[in-house]
């Protein structure tokens, strides 16, 4: 069940708002999409921090007397992704810790490639570690420069390598930190009464009557305080190297990032798909729901009637009992049931927006045909996904990928479609707007824009975790 | 929030499988768009009957070890709609009782109109009734007409007025008995191991991997049992009274209902609309996800350009905290987001399936004016609900309804549109494919069926609960 | 485990007082040893009734939000005995259902002997039942002489047979009853802020503040209103058939039951015991916590020294996880530990209130000769429990219980120690001080007072449940 | 309510047991006493360590499938104390961290007095805290040493003043160590199956079938692993510091501790209470359960017959809803009953273990003077509490001590008892058989035996805490 690529979490944060606890809540509600797995806020009452993190959703994780126990005048939250079967609470954000300069509280989206060659020099040094996250060491960093430095923000980050939008709670301000690369989203907006707040995506802003000012610069600190809004770079901006499978998969809908409406993105996306890959056909059929947008594009640009002949449950949660082997292919229904009607005899170009293992794209196929698709031919708004992300998405072992060491053909062979084509990597890079060298397609075509220091000790981390609370 | 009609239940019944239970769950999950407030399945094994039942999803009452320990040779499932700030699991089904002829489970979709008055002659009989179901008097009458009748079950119906799709189950059978009027679907599967099985809608029989056989007919009785289907009549078909709001909202999309798949009726709805109610626009947009056929349908025959304008949150359940007055506005978004790029300074059609209060659907305009449409036409595929159901449907009291005492145009100023227009009750029926008297239109025209003994209890009963288990 | 004699209920009422479900949930909590499966509360507000009812302890049924919940001028409330194994939420009381008069609810201490016969018959009368308590048949009779009858509660009570302390709740009043034998206790109370009470035992009325008027006597109806306490006989008393072994073991040491203080009885069977089985010993170690009081009597009555050679384990909860067979002999001392210090090498009469499987006794004596104990004398203040009890105990099967065909000798060889005396019959009668005739010892000598129908479909109904949320 | 001392913690550990998880269990709970408010096992496969911690009562904490989830060679527990309205999931032990050597797992019983000096030092440093135990501090002690020294648990150990009984569970062993005060109980013992544990209490040993081999002494450290047990010492024995308040209250009456049978010495405090303190009176009534073992020695001293007067409830959980303010007075019979039939008219002696805030007491005295009391002598079986204990007691700020500040006259008029009469501090010490100077008494005299840093930072640190899991 689990074939779907997970991203890594999503951040938010406002300061000078008396109802911050309840804003985090509504902005990590909006970006639910960025993370399942456990959610968390950590506020301040400009004298101490106080934070509640839990596995679930953000819906399950908050109650209203959870947010009345977290009054302040300044607050950040976490989403964070689900992963099958474990539950690491301890792993949850934000991080609460205490050092030398206080309290500080954390969020993190993103992941950094030298967390664990930092993590052995602290160790070396005497430094314990309660979790397994890349984002603790990041603290260690922080605690270790703040008597030596002048800015141990500043000090903390240019150790780090990799992806990171950050969040920093201190008691008396937020600072909101993008890696020079700008690998994930992060922007500044103002609410209509006046405050400052940081979100990974524009959505968030959108809840709470934000409107957005501006992304976070690659390279940029910004601190959110009583003072307003002020800013330091850290760094040069690199290169940007944003990851565009935002655009594809992951981002909402309605958010704008790098930029762009991500709808817009998606529905070109689409469109040009149907250039580079017509085929005769009766009915575009969009693979709800992610599948929607860029099918919407595909139709459009094809002249090929759209037509919603696949309806998806809306009530699948993320917990129910599957059903036995000899019912498991029916039970591809539980979450899609095709209209027959609509597909009986029919040639459809169903539209999808990637395929991580294909084992469920597989299934839905069957179940299209056994709704008497005569023809179908699939059409995938990205290129085939056969690499690693190392920079916040959680893709499973390339082994598992479907594209991996398959052509074209062997993979359509595999879904036992009648054609299969994906989106060029060049076709792709027309449709976003920034120069192509700005954005990060490494799970496209494997080149890394840095060095990456395979995290050997992972699956030994994994397995340290510490378990509470079933 | 809680401005939408309300279903009243889903039922599923199948014979003969071993893992009925099982199949009970996955039947009852696919129709869970038909009732969220509890659920419950209810097993034979061939001398004694077991239910289980419980508030919530589907997914939430029942668990692995809580199937297991249903085994059975035939079952039956119910779905409960949700109603706000009540629990009361004593209402929730299938009832299990027992009488001289032993033990017996009922489930019912639909709703009586002479419950009260039947309740209150067995009162007179010294009969104690436990809940505030019109289902319980079912029993009631089946077990007083054990003794003395040939067909029991026969001589119970006989005596209902109102809409029901009925599951009985006793220990060596299933009886499924639909009123004269075939208020609501009700049909029967055969699954691909040979099995027989019922249900409200097909949507159930697809994800057990079951083919549909043919509706129940009204007033039929087929019974499930070892011995295969069985049929008898209980009283003449009357002419019959289908509830086209099925089509228009209820159903499943790809349920085949009245002879007719859902999807399609929604899609022709949506053509006639754009030929009654045609407008200069930029953009269809479909208010998601109810919306999405009927637009679609528009945008066809309208040759408007359709643009997901409007995205979903698809993690809002069923318990989130309200954010505080002053944030009202904002958190419509909380469940939809605008896209701005598409909407801004554009005349836009919005297309949605019904008005209910009108509270909801003002929000969403606002939220549309804000995101900066020029025009926002709004377009409903079906007629004004003016009048109450007491035939299975919950809508709210009729003075709770936007359109009881408005004209047309005072609905479009209040909803703060540029224009309004709804779906003539011709043109609603044109897209059914059976004869017009063959259907229950009574919300938009108030002409009941029979004549409804108004339920001047109701408001006691609600009362009289029994609550259990916070 | 479950070895210990089951209670079958403790029942409380009050009415006037304006927080009647915080005191109904304080006189609960006080016969919480009454009852642990399930705890219910019946309130009225003068018009209408409502009740909650939940599986577990007064403590985890019931928060302040729920208590709060339930205002009234009157209220009622039930404590339900424990079976391993089952969750039969259905059967918790009270019971609250509508009939022809109204709303009605009932708490049921005791248990009927001819509840079948009269099922039978209203079953055969068309009627229906939902729980399979002896205690539903009660409200049929009600419902059933409403309108024919000038006092249908009389006209109900006449048609039982067998022991019922029973509490119907009206909307306008309270009516206990207590059957002509008056095998359960029930007593009147009044408050110090005056307002009128009954419960099971004294120990309710003591928690609440009020003070012992007198018992409700048998054949007694006695009626709480706003008019004040008003009595009515239903029955001549009969010779009555006080259930002795609430002395014994049910009751609270505090409690003053069948006009005698339980401890001071107690203590008396001890004494009683020590002149019937005197033996030279080191010292008396009582059997915690149920045999304490008999021990000291023993004690004292013997001269030998009383020490407390075994300490339970004050936190055993009723779940915990049982440890694998090779460690079932230590883990006896999961509930209990002895002193070595004190037992080791010395001969030591053990005192007990009762022995029903023997099972765990058992492991207790393992325990204690592993301790070192030289000799082991094992003296019970009551005879052997041999005969099942119909009248509201939940003795095992008799082909379980340890006396069952079984001598002294016989026992005392299967419990490994050294010498076994039970308490004569005789003996334990002069222990009490109304007639000898006048207690229901059938539990011993299988002397029952009433002719027992012995409830043949007592398994199949057990299997009919119900079973609502796991 | 309130109002009882509160311990800090229980330990326990096992190696080589194929079930060690199970039989962590089986420790903890019999230690349940020693702390409620966590429970943890941490456990090691030989290559990585896996923890459950949780909220609440080991039974609560700890299913079935979670000790599953738990397979090891080895593995430690823990219990931890109750504090009133706090949720401190991320202080509950055992600390599962990962530092250069490896993984380790740390439970402790005690408190240090100079914690907050190290944390400062180690803040300094860069080092970060996630906790506000005094326990962390040696984890980051032992991490720094990891490297540079021989032995780095001895080094640790050598900078912490104070109470601890640790232990270490590493991937192949399990190091138990003791401070040089030997404040807190720490026995090595060994199965019956020839497994080593070790625990804080011999009653742990009983319940899984273990013999006591001997006390771990003060400044040594016992290792458990594949290659049996060996012991090294870390420091030279100072002169011990017993807490003696371990066998007033703290410990289970059937444990040995320093050398001694629990109940044994209390029966001794009794006997010497009643000739310190002598009285005419008819009863001796035990406060149970606390009281009875000195009840019982008073009695046996003085030839006063005992008589339990008092009866507990045995159902009061942790938590219940509190009455309102006009029930309080009748809402301490919630806990315990007193028996009018025995108490009234007489002249009672109460004896109890200790007072530490007295309102409970006051209650209980007033309850006993309602039922009748004729004159109420207390008896208290050790020297009034003044003082705060720093090393692992939990008793209130000392201004809340009903002792501080009044003359034991005041305290009895505060009690309303007509005399009160506490053991002397000298009396209390011949029931001990170690030199006196070998126990701590400080919460008796002040006389701490080391310097105490008071922690500075304490509350801050209260605060600071992260809340998890509501």
């Amino acid at each position: 069940m689990d074939s779907q690529a997970k991203h890594k979490c999503g951040v938010f944060g406002i300061w000078g708002a008396p109802d911050c606890a309840m804003r985090c809540y509504m902005g990590l509600f909006a970006q639910q999409h960025r993370g399942q797995e456990s959610a968390g806020i950590a506020v301040t009452d400009g004298a101490l921090l106080k934070a509640h993190v839990g596995m679930g959703l953000v819906s399950e994780v908050f109650t209203g007397p959870i947010l009345q126990s977290l009054p302040g005048i300044g607050g950040i939250g976490h989403n964070r992704y689900s992963t099958t079967g474990s539950n690491r609470s301890c792993n949850a954000q934000p991080l609460l810790e205490e050092y030398i300069g206080g309290q500080v509280a954390l969020a993190h989206n993103g992941n950094l490639v030298n967390a664990d060659v930092l993590r052995r020099a602290y160790e070396t040094r005497g430094h314990i570690f309660h979790t397994s996250t890349d984002t603790e060491v990041i603290l260690h960093l922080l605690a270790s420069h703040h008597l030596s430095k002048t800015d141990p923000v500043v000090e903390a980050l240019l150790h780090l390598q990799g992806a990171y939008s950050l969040l920093f709670l201190f008691k008396d301000r937020i600072e909101a930190a993008r890696d020079p690369w700008g690998w994930r989203p992060l922007v500044l907006g103002k609410t209509e009464d006046g405050h400052d707040c940081v979100a990974s995506e524009t959505v968030a802003l959108d809840v709470i009557g934000a409107k957005l000012v501006r992304e976070i610069e690659p390279g940029e600190i910004v601190t959110l305080s009583n003072q307003g809004v002020t800013t330091r770079r850290f760094a040069d901006a690199q290169q940007p190297a944003h990851c565009i499978f935002e655009h594809i998969y992951f981002a909402n809908p309605s958010s704008k990032v790098f930029g762009q409406t991500v709808q817009l993105v998606r529905e070109k996306l689409g469109e040009r798909l149907a250039q580079e890959a017509p085929v005769e056909a009766d009915y575009v059929i969009p693979m709800p729901d992610s599948g929607r947008s860029a099918a919407m594009g595909y139709a459009r640009a094809s002249g090929i009637e759209l037509r919603e002949g696949i309806v998806p449950n809306r009530y699948v949660g993320r917990t129910f009992i599957q059903p036995t082997q000899r019912q498991r292919d029916a039970a591809v229904q539980l979450k899609l049931n095709a209209v027959s009607d609509i597909i009986a005899g029919k040639r459809i170009i169903v539209v999808d927006d990637s395929i991580v293992r294909g084992t469920t794209t597989h299934g839905k196929m069957i179940q299209l045909r056994k709704a008497g698709a005569k023809e179908i031919h699939l059409r995938i708004s990205c290129p085939p996904i056969r690499h690693p992300c190392y920079f916040g998405i959680d893709f499973p072992d390339p082994a598992k990928l479907v594209a991996n060491g398959r052509t074209i053909k062997q993979i359509g062979e595999y879904l036992e479609v009648d054609s299969l084509h994906y989106l060029s990597h060049e076709g792709m890079l027309t449709c976003v707007e920034r120069p192509a060298e700005h954005y990060c397609t490494a799970c496209f075509n494997g080149k890394y824009r840095i060095e990456v220091d395979r995290p050997v000790s992972k699956l030994g981390l994994e397995r340290h975790q510490m378990q509470m609370f079933n």
